[in-house]
């Protein structure tokens, strides 16, 4: 089974990240045959600034690597070493209605938002699809939010696909309600643009800070809490085993719970957790060309499946003359 | 000073292609830096038959050479050979604001016809910039229906600018009036998708049959003609000198003249204009291996440049990491 997935080097990346995505990217390479990449394409949409983007491609190629992404048992690259994308991309477009696109919610949302629309944002899920047919991938996981996104890439697929014959597998979507929203400081979802997160891979000082921010409820301390309704349980029980979730529920419920000292608590399990990743990230970025070494390799493994798909695509569009 | 065109190789070309674009560039290669290409992803918003597509951009770049194309003094390849192309569209995406693309006539037309639109048709116009921003072009010959289109292919170049530095050069139209439209069978534009074509490299038969298609209006054999109104004039100039259309207008205006025999003069005119052209251009497509590699060392060419471009784009928008 081929799983696909891609993450946008836009910023820093936090604990919605890594446990809505990144973790069980790490998960699936030891079953799956698993294709991960850095969406720098997508992330130019957002970032304009070539410098930020340049580092955060590096940075997120460090990150990966360093939870445990391994080059060998899967293939991970960045998305602007294959620009085949971008060519079936033009070739997707000819065969999606515009309807299908206007949509989409996520564009929608953006313009409601007061966001001046580019073509680059609209034309994102044609893109994302292409990303996916590219590789012949026959499960994406995804959030919620992204689940229009993949209907589309079905119906693109299936569109081409009745003009052309069997070319691209249809994929399938897998979302996981279970981990797929983690809740922010301010309880909306985790997300760069709402700045409620808590970052991967901080010094100490910040992430307290952070996390010392996780907005909790007026509940008195010698009143019992309720941990469905608090984003501090939410966010902790991420790192628990259900033994541990159990015993966190306990101790809210009985009276005299300080939400200081579970924050205090959370702030070093989380640093803990993450010290010895941020450590090899550190080493990672180190040697910018060792890296660069690796994701080239990763890039050469993505090229032979994407040569044998563009090779049907071109045949069959004319472009073989 | 470099001058840009492209050609889309779908459907027979005819003498609306000529006049109206062909001839031109063939005189341009001699004063000019020009570039000239065939047109294959844009055709790909209309065709979607592989086979007559590839069998179309064979035939264009044949027709072209025929005609007069030299690779050696002109920059000569097809579009899709360099996908270069595509990456850039997506650069130049994100620096199109859509209500750009929404107020294109041309794609405002073609649903106001009743086609379907996809989002290839809507996308035509960033693919058309980045065709010639890739190339730097200083001047790009557009019909008047074109020049919407070049409008916008500035505007992008001065919003990447604006952003960047300067990146592309600046395009200029060039709208020539005299004979930016060559009147069909009909009167109105020539054009494949009015069915009033006079096409080019014909056998003498279905070609007579064409040109007596072409409508005049009902005056009488012994009464003067006007030629400013008559499709026929309008066609036949096109073949003739100063001194040529002076005689013309006498005849017209001289009780006695018929349209018919106009035509025959004017079939055999066409016909033997283009007869050395047409055997030439059997001669190229009898030896498809040759075109095709006089086409790749076209390519090789257009790369140099491109490259060029593209190593600046992918520094500016941080796709070197």
């Amino acid at each position: 089974m081929r799983v696909l997935s891609g993450i946008q080097p836009s910023g820093a990346l936090h604990l919605g990240n890594f446990f809505g995505m990144m973790k069980k990217m790490i998960e699936y390479q030891e079953q799956e045959d698993l294709f991960c990449f850095i969406a720098n394409y997508h992330a130019m949409t957002s970032v304009s600034d070539g410098k930020a983007l340049a580092k955060g491609t590096l940075e997120a190629a460090a990150s990966f690597l360093a939870l445990g992404m391994d080059p060998e048992k899967s293939t991970f690259w960045v998305q602007s070493d294959l620009p085949e994308v971008q060519e079936l991309t033009w070739a997707l477009s000819n065969f999606t209605p515009m309807g299908l696109l206007e949509r989409c919610h996520s564009y929608k949302d953006k313009v409601a938002q007061g966001i001046s629309p580019n073509h680059g944002l609209f034309a994102y899920p044609v893109l994302m699809t292409a990303d996916i047919l590219l590789f012949q991938s026959d499960r994406v996981p995804v959030g919620k939010d992204q689940k229009q996104h993949l209907e589309v890439a079905r119906d693109i697929a299936i569109k081409y696909n009745n003009e052309y014959g069997e070319v691209f597998t249809v994929p399938e979507p897998e979302i996981d309600d279970d981990v797929a929203t983690v809740p922010g400081l301010d309880g909306r979802k985790m997300s760069k643009s709402y700045g409620n997160t808590i970052d991967l891979f901080q010094e100490e000082k910040p992430l307290r800070k952070q996390i010392m921010r996780i907005v909790t409820d007026p509940t008195p301390v010698e009143e019992p809490k309720n941990p469905d309704t608090c984003n501090l349980f939410q966010v902790y029980r991420l790192f628990l085993d259900d033994a541990g979730v159990e015993e966190l529920t306990q101790r809210y419920l009985t009276p005299g719970l300080r939400y200081g000292d579970v924050k205090q608590e959370l702030f070093e399990v989380v640093r803990d957790f993450f010290a010895p990743y941020t450590e090899k990230r550190k080493e990672l970025l180190a040697d910018p060309d060792g890296l660069r070494k690796t994701l080239a390799v990763g890039a050469e493994k993505a090229r032979y499946v994407a040569n044998k798909t563009m090779r049907k695509v071109r045949k069959k569009s004319g472009l073989v003359y």
